[in-house]
């Protein structure tokens, strides 16, 4: 089983991923947890391309060829052999955060980034959950964590709030798949909805 | 316009590269020189993790959109500006470097270059000149150089071959634009060989 935690910066992911780990791993699954951009040692360099730095270090259309470069390392060193090997995987992030950062950063890109993920990538996680928070509220979680990977809390509100739409869409366009997460409140309470959704 | 040199590792690109700007600079004409991978600050920084390190760390699959994403920011940051602006570029390798070395490593990814190359790139020089020279002495010229640049060096001679072969079958697939260069002689006789063909 592959799962992946989507949504805008700050909204959660991190501390939800790794607390399905360890309810999924008490509860007697081997479970791999991984993240995106990054997840294989090749990633993880590409990802400091990525998530650091000026916003206008890359165009959207060079940023969508790193992040499936990014991508396809970790589907291939990371969880291919996971899930040959039975093992659950969790990841932070995957083809979802392209689709919609893409979209949201211009619009009509969103083609260029299906046939990218077509031509090179083809997987979609069995299940996603989509944690759904106030921009504002997660925009100020993400700018009090500090550090240097803050190229993408950069592009400022609009832009989150643009995100925060697009994750939403996400759950029409593949119900079957994703599930949209009431984020707000304490994180237990966060990861009891999980629990009951999954 | 906009020329590329092409041919296998250490047969005399970058050093006729160097020439013909000269040569063009002494005609009158305003020179962009520039190399692949790199050429932009963006494709510089991903040209260190494509030509450094181990031959497996990367698949040819992400090899590829590596090579696809530096391109992409060279076109747009240095080769498009520089031809709007009226001036030759020389590029020391373009896409015909990607074709070849992926055919070599991996006969049947071609496709999926040519795919890459229409989707994110679209571009070909006006003129393409191929250096041809016997793989043993470009691997010997190459090794003596030293360096950490030596990650496509590092997969021996039968690599270099295949791409000698590959290179010369471009000027079949391309008669327009690509000109077949003997690289044997000195730099100065090779040299007045490109001006002739020019
Ligand atoms: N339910 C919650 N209530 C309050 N704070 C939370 C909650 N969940 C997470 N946080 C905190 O908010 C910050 C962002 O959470 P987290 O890192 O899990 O989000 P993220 O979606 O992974 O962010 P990013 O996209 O930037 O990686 C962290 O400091 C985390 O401890
Ligand atoms: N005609 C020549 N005769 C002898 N040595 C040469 C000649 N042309 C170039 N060289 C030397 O051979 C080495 C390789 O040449 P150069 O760097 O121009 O090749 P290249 O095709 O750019 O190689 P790479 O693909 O590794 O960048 C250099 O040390 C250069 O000085
Ligand atoms: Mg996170
Ligand atoms: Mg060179």
């Amino acid at each position: 089983m592959f799962v992946s935690f989507e949504g805008i910066d700050g909204c959660g992911k991190s501390t939800q991923a790794a607390r399905l780990a360890d309810h999924l791993r008490a509860a007697g699954r081997e479970v791999v947890l991984t993240r995106e951009p990054g997840g294989s040692p090749g990633a993880e360099e590409i990802r400091r391309l990525l998530v650091e730095g000026a916003g206008e270090r890359w165009s959207p259309e060079t940023e969508s060829l790193l992040f499936t470069a990014a991508r396809r390392d970790h589907l291939e060193r990371t969880i291919r052999p996971a899930l040959q090997a039975g093992k659950v995987v969790v990841s932070d992030r995957f083809a979802d955060s392209t689709r919609v950062y893409q979209g949201a950063a211009r619009g009509d890109l969103r083609p260029l980034v299906d046939r990218l993920h077509q031509l090179m990538i083809g997987v979609e996680p069995d299940l996603t959950f989509v944690i759904e928070i106030d921009p504002a509220t997660a925009l100020a979680r993400g700018n009090a964590r500090g550090g240097t990977e803050d190229r993408f809390e950069s592009f400022g509100l609009g832009f989150q709030q643009r995100l925060a739409q697009g994750f939403h869409a996400l759950a029409r366009e593949y119900p079957d798949r994703v599930r949209l997460i009431d984020g707000s409140g304490s994180a237990d309470q966060v990861a009891a909805r999980i629990r009951d959704a999954l």
